[in-house]
């Protein structure tokens, strides 16, 4: 599949065009980092992020500094994976391995119709069943909220994986190489204090019991 | 103490002043977000960082575009930890758990003298006792190499904690309320399959079995 991808900034060896590789990577954890600017200065926001078909989303609240300055404004999602840290017999070929993605574009405000849909997309995806059992939205709630959309069609994905890339004539040097891996994990679920009723952890929050996210 | 530490686009409720919390945040994962600009447009490289007293350095190839771009110009370093998924009685308060640093500035280029000695410091903060033990940095190395530092003055944390804070009238919605939490942890070191003797894992590697990183 051909794609408009660009590797805007990242090192040509570990770029990958495939579309497949970036959604991947975005799908991957449910954390990533928006770059825009504020009066020229670039911020850093961390959120949570969604994928729906080919485009990013994202929420905050209606009057956030974040949300406003992002809206049709040029941003950067980056969705980054420490999955390593790589030693290798010469402090210059210390590495990491882990694996990113960037997406560049413009931020559009989702509309009020499809708004409530978006954020139900965005529970179903991490807890899939949730949304009918939740104590249903508010027209309050929804107003309050603005969702941006990004679409994904220029971006890159950088992959670093397996063990340290020595020079030949650094391999007998006497010191131990290799990787210590690395990996996000759920422990298990904490039921709220103020739980009223004795209910049963659902199978939407035991999948990730152990699981890598 | 007092800090000169704004809170530039982070909620209040979650804001924290304290220089101390800011260090803390920095230093519990070796993963950043440098946010810089590009002909305008703003980019979120991730990179490693360290700190040393109250600047933040990082490093990358002396001709890459990040660092060419992030060289005399503003800059902002995110360094973000999920802590954990935060599932309340609405979509509304659905939230995360998580610790967050954000760092304001113009980054500059460490010069030659400092330079060798700041990489050192970077192998040493993540290794103790690996910097003498490697094969030592060529001049070539260094001069291919670009370390800059942005001074901790500008600049706030902000940290989610504990259970979900569900309105009072929601907490009989007979649904599970609570959290998942999530960490890093490291994992068997895997032993480089070029070694070409038999080195036992040395501690600055075994430090971090099974610890949260």
């Amino acid at each position: 599949m051909k794609t408009p991808f660009s590797t805007l900034n990242r090192a040509r060896e570990r770029g990958s065009h495939a579309r497949e590789d970036l959604y991947q990577i975005l799908d991957a954890t449910p954390i990533c980092h928006v770059g825009h600017n504020v009066d020229g200065r670039p911020v850093v926001t961390p959120t949570c992020h969604w994928r729906d078909g080919n485009a990013l989303y994202w929420h905050g609240s209606r009057i956030s500094r974040a949300m406003t300055h992002a809206r049709d404004h040029e941003v950067c999602i980056t969705v980054t994976l420490l999955d390593g840290l790589v030693l290798a017999r010469s402090a210059f070929h210390h590495s990491a391995n882990f694996r990113s993605a960037m997406v560049f574009g413009k931020a559009r405000i989702v509309g009020e119709e499809e708004k409530q849909h978006s954020l139900e997309v965005f529970i179903e995806k991490l807890f899939p069943g949730r949304w009918e059992s939740l104590r249903p939205v508010t027209k309050k709630e929804v107003d309050a909220t603005t969702v941006l959309r990004l679409p994904i069609d220029e971006g890159s994905a950088k992959v670093r994986q397996g063990p340290p890339a020595d020079q030949a004539e650094d391999l007998s040097h006497p010191v131990w190489a290799g990787v210590i891996p690395l990996s996000t994990v759920a422990g298990e679920p904490i039921s709220a204090p103020d739980m009223q009723t004795d209910l049963p952890i659902p199978g939407h929050v035991k999948q990730y019991l152990g699981e890598e996210i």
